[in-house]
């Protein structure tokens, strides 16, 4: 016999990337025993049915909320609030509330007045996605070998909080928990100003008018590609990303202008000595990234089956 | 019987990760009768040796391009300057000397004055490379599909021009000419910039004191780690790049910052619209790379093997 689900209904709204490889993974590592889905996108429902990743495809968020034991919200950030507003008092008692946002403080503010009290929230984040988008681009191993951070709100909250992380981590995650201030700060830097320099860099790519688009289309593998990969990650999840965590966001751009402007002096002055020791410096941290198992070793990231292997 | 080899003797000068990657692909495309390899570095001499990727290894720069054919030029582009005045006066009557710099203005100005009338110098840039550096970083098929770009400097070169590119051709290059000026600011923006902010951020990151290098490190898999790909590129190649290319980068640095402020500013008023905007046409810009076969089509640049392929 195996070991009973972790949770007997699971309910997901939101059937993105993230929200179709957790239904996708909780089923594939046998963690639930209702998996419910709803989105409010008729379309995205229907085709979440045909995909067959849930056993119950909801017609809205109360309805899928009901009687289920955890619910995960995995719409894009600005529509958290909106969402708890509407199941908070359909929450069963003991149900754990969670989501999957790439920023918590906003998340919180706007969640937590809507969970009643014989309910917990636990907010998380797992660290892990493509730049695809919809119940298509999902995939059960989406989270394995990631790390996948909880923010927990109150030291009573603690087993709730591990029962979560055991699910995490049957989904292959790794499990870590910060404050909620920290982890907006900690992805400011590590994803969001990094998600937007790479836009900009684009859009400042796609304007000047003495490069044409089909030029920089045509020679975007001298290093321009890279950034093509984030910059085409879902408009309407990375809008909201900004809007939610302007504060942590501002406070770091304000350190990358700072930093790029030193680098620009340098460059101005001939200062190859600064631009040599950042080089050097920067290219140590890569190492260590490849090292603790969160990138490829492959030049390239492997793209192409022709580059050798490193050994 | 096979054809003739395009060139009798060619002498590659620096072998780095371009330089031993065109003695490779020249090799196995039959290019050339006899290969000579030589680099300034003892220990890379030695290497060379060791993988039998050269049928010769010099001793001198001097030595090597004596009776070539052609003479490609691969060190980083601050060196060149001082190859050209060792070699010139060696350089055979009829010979094409060329370079792989990712700057042109720079090098035509340090290489021409020492080229002697009876043979032609082709300044030439192929679009290719990984973060790797040094002779075992290279392989044959690093050319393959990617652009080779000319910069003649005068029509009168045609003959050598077209000589030059069935060179590449036969690496499997695709090979574009341009103007030397129109180059620089073409690789300003899809090069040479983006390698800046991708320095810059990991720059940043390592430094901000209320996040730890480790957490950089642990989460770096939602969107960091894509940048400290190309940061972790040769330092002093990187350096001269931007040394030889400061108007252009300077000009192009200024546009992204000018950008970079819109955007700051659209977050802080937090106007979504304009965020939404860009976002969405930097999407279609990597259609277009992707489409035109200049990047994989596979989520995460294809990294994880458990992603599903696109259909």
């Amino acid at each position: 016999m195996a070991d009973a689900p972790l949770f007997d209904r699971v309910a997901i709204i939101g059937l993105g990337l993230i929200g179709s490889s957790i239904a996708r993974a909780a089923k594939a590592g046998g963690l639930v025993g209702t998996l419910v889905a709803v989105d409010r996108d008729p379309a995205v429902r229907a085709r979440v049915a045909e995909l067959g990743i849930a056993d119950v495809v909801a017609e809205t968020a109360a309805e899928a909320a009901e009687d289920a034991d955890l619910v995960i919200v995995c719409t894009p950030v600005g529509a958290c609030g909106a969402v708890a507003a509407e199941i908070g008092a359909r929450l069963k008692p003991g149900a754990i509330l969670s989501d999957v946002g790439s920023v918590k403080g906003a998340v919180v503010r706007d969640m937590a007045p809507h969970v009643p009290p014989y309910a917990t929230f636990v907010p998380a984040h797992p660290i892990a996605g493509t730049e695809d988008s919809g119940p298509d681009a999902g995939f059960a191993e989406l989270f394995r070998g990631r790390w996948a951070i909880l923010t927990p709100l109150s030291p009573a909250d603690a087993s709730d909080v591990a029962r979560l992380g055991a699910f995490w981590e049957g989904m292959g995650a790794m499990v870590d928990t910060m404050s909620v201030e920290h982890h907006d700060l900690v992805f400011a830097i590590v994803s969001h100003v990094p998600h937007l320099i790479a836009y900009n860099i684009v859009g400042t790519a796609a304007d000047l008018e003495e490069v044409t688009q089909q030029e920089v289309i045509k020679y975007s593998a001298s290093g321009f590609r890279d950034f093509t990969r984030i910059a085409s990650s879902d408009p309407t999840m990375w809008r909201d990303v900004f809007l939610n965590n302007r504060e942590a966001v501002l406070e770091v751009l304000g350190r990358f202008t700072e930093d790029l402007t030193a680098l620009q002096r340098a460059i101005r002055w001939g200062e190859g000595d600064a631009l040599f020791n950042l080089f050097t410096r920067t290219r140590a941290i890569r190492r260590s990234i490849v090292e603790q198992g969160q990138d490829t070793a492959a030049p390239d990231f492997g793209r192409r089956a022709t580059a050798p292997a490193k050994d």
